[in-house]
């Protein structure tokens, strides 16, 4: 009945862009469940750009992953059975089991999920650490007023596409910048951006966004770094908000490249904030709460991008590495049962 | 009985540094005082930082001065002449009335200083802009907690000195930065720095602020920028806060220089947020109504460059820019009568 545990471990340390050869699959046999462990199977695993950060030996806000070890990620489980009182058979669990088929745990990692027709896989995108995270810095740092200018970075993305639908819930005149005519279509005709910009097909970026912000940028939900940085950042309006959430243009770059001078956060008062979604547990079950019935009914919009079996994990991340996915990638990595 | 009106106007916009040939003394009648107006006469003119951005003609928080106006200013005057209900002769005021010795005014920008033991000068110093700035930009960003550890660059100005202070009150390690071995003096031996560092006589200020700071920067009081800005900002903690109060080594730069990458600002959740104590009026009531009995009890120390003479501000302004004044500078315009 019981299968081998498939896991894909860390081999190698990148040096800038990471590849596939940075990992490797490892079978073993399923773990022992030991008395007061619960055993869990792997059904979906998210694949997300901070676990490029996570694969240097860098001082990070989690630690760095050991090479031979697991690579981190959050995951839908099923439980097989349980030697712990708070789990039986068949319970679908939500929690960050790594990349492998089986774990065999003290579940203090683990939630519950209740089936309120929202897909499993949704947990990890839409209403998952994605998810929060657009919540979160909204709620947070962001702050959009009505009639207010919000522009977000990676506004296609895991992240942007629900910064983009907040924000106009909000009010707020949206620019979103991602990169292709496909995403741009998809940012602007279903998630309802005011306009979107391509920047792999402008001639200059800051006109640009200069021209699709004639009132300025308020809030700028920045999820890429690099160029679109340096092309939004002088546009921010006097007490703009800068939401740092993510820099995934720069995170191979080897030593980090010079910023925008500081000088304008005085003389516009500007706020710059970083956060780290996991830091506030409650963001997460505050986002679902408000956010499960609306995927439901259908108000919220998402995609995902399906890759089918924990070895294709690795080639998976490079792709959200190097902006090659075209939506928040989930692993299918076996079936309910 | 009246004498004439002196004022210091912009002769010329300075390309990079400013010096005294951009100034032009210009002597008038005193104003005729309408009904309504009341005419008052300057006693105190207070020479900061921020005087050297209105002298370009770029946006900025505040409108530029006009090629022939005099320059702005705070002042302590006195009140001559008065055709307005609210105002007497012989009261003392505080108010922006700009490089002059004589306004007369609808009185809109004046407040009246009651005597409560401090000296008048003081009101444009320790108990006016600076002292507030400090005060609003500790309490409203840096917050500053008892066992943490607090870097303010230019330590013994005007602004540096209150931050140092009052930091020290709230239970912080506290590291100054100042230029020269005398202003380090009177950091760490008057205002109770813990540590204070000659950024003019040390090999390597990143490694001098790191020893100075064995569990890294928590707040970042900025007034400086440039080299220093660069050494202090890798050295903040998770959590940690950048209040944006000035950046005088960069004041004269025609081309602002690049800053420090943001990416850390996600890595460690920084907050780096700029603000101008103007925007909230209520400040400088609310530091004055506390800092008033600190100052005359002695228990909050600051000190002052006199200055004679009006016409002798230019050169004060120009010291202050290029960093060889000792202290807040205060120009003696008249004494009261």
């Amino acid at each position: 009945m019981k299968e081998i545990n498939r896991s894909v471990v860390l081999q190698s340390r990148p040096q800038g862009t990471p590849s596939v050869d940075n990992f490797a699959v490892v079978d073993r046999p399923v773990p022992e469940v030991k008395e007061g462990e619960v055993l869990t199977r792997t059904l979906w695993l998210s694949i997300d750009p901070y676990m490029r950060g996570r694969m240097d030996d860098a001082q990070s806000y989690a630690p760095f992953i050991q090479i031979g070890a697991p690579m981190t990620g959050e995951t839908v489980g099923q439980v097989v059975e349980s030697r712990h009182p708070d789990f039986v058979p068949g319970q679908i669990v939500l929690g960050a089991r790594g990349w492998q088929t089986y774990l065999s745990s003290s579940g203090s990692e683990l939630s519950v999920l209740e089936d309120k027709g929202a897909p499993w896989s949704a947990y990890l995108g839409v209403l998952g650490m994605p998810g929060a995270t657009a919540f979160a810095g909204l709620r947070d740092i962001g702050k959009p007023a009505s009639g207010e200018t919000l522009v977000v970075s990676a506004a296609s993305g895991a992240v942007g596409s629900i910064v983009v639908q907040l924000a106009k819930q909000a009010g707020a005149h949206v620019v979103g910048i991602a990169g292709g005519a496909e995403k741009c279509r998809f940012v602007q005709e279903q998630l309802g951006a005011d306009v979107c910009i391509d920047h792999r097909n402008v001639h200059d970026l800051h006109s640009a966004v200069a021209e699709a912000c004639s009132d300025g940028v308020d809030v700028f939900f920045e999820n890429v770094g690099g160029a679109i940085q340096h092309a939004v950042y002088p546009l921010l309006n006097d007490f703009g908000r800068m939401v740092m959430c993510g820099m995934v243009a720069e995170y191979n770059d080897k030593q980090p490249a010079p910023g925008p001078s500081l000088f304008a956060t005085i003389r516009k008062r500007l706020r710059i904030e970083g956060f780290i979604v996991l830091d506030k547990p409650q963001n997460f079950s505050e986002w679902r709460d408000f956010a499960t019935p609306l995927i439901v009914s259908g108000q919220l919009r998402y995609r995902e991008q399906l890759v089918d079996g924990l070895e294709n994990a690795p080639a998976a991340l490079v792709d959200v590495v190097t902006g090659k996915n075209h939506a928040k990638i989930v692993v299918r990595v076996a079936d309910p049962v």
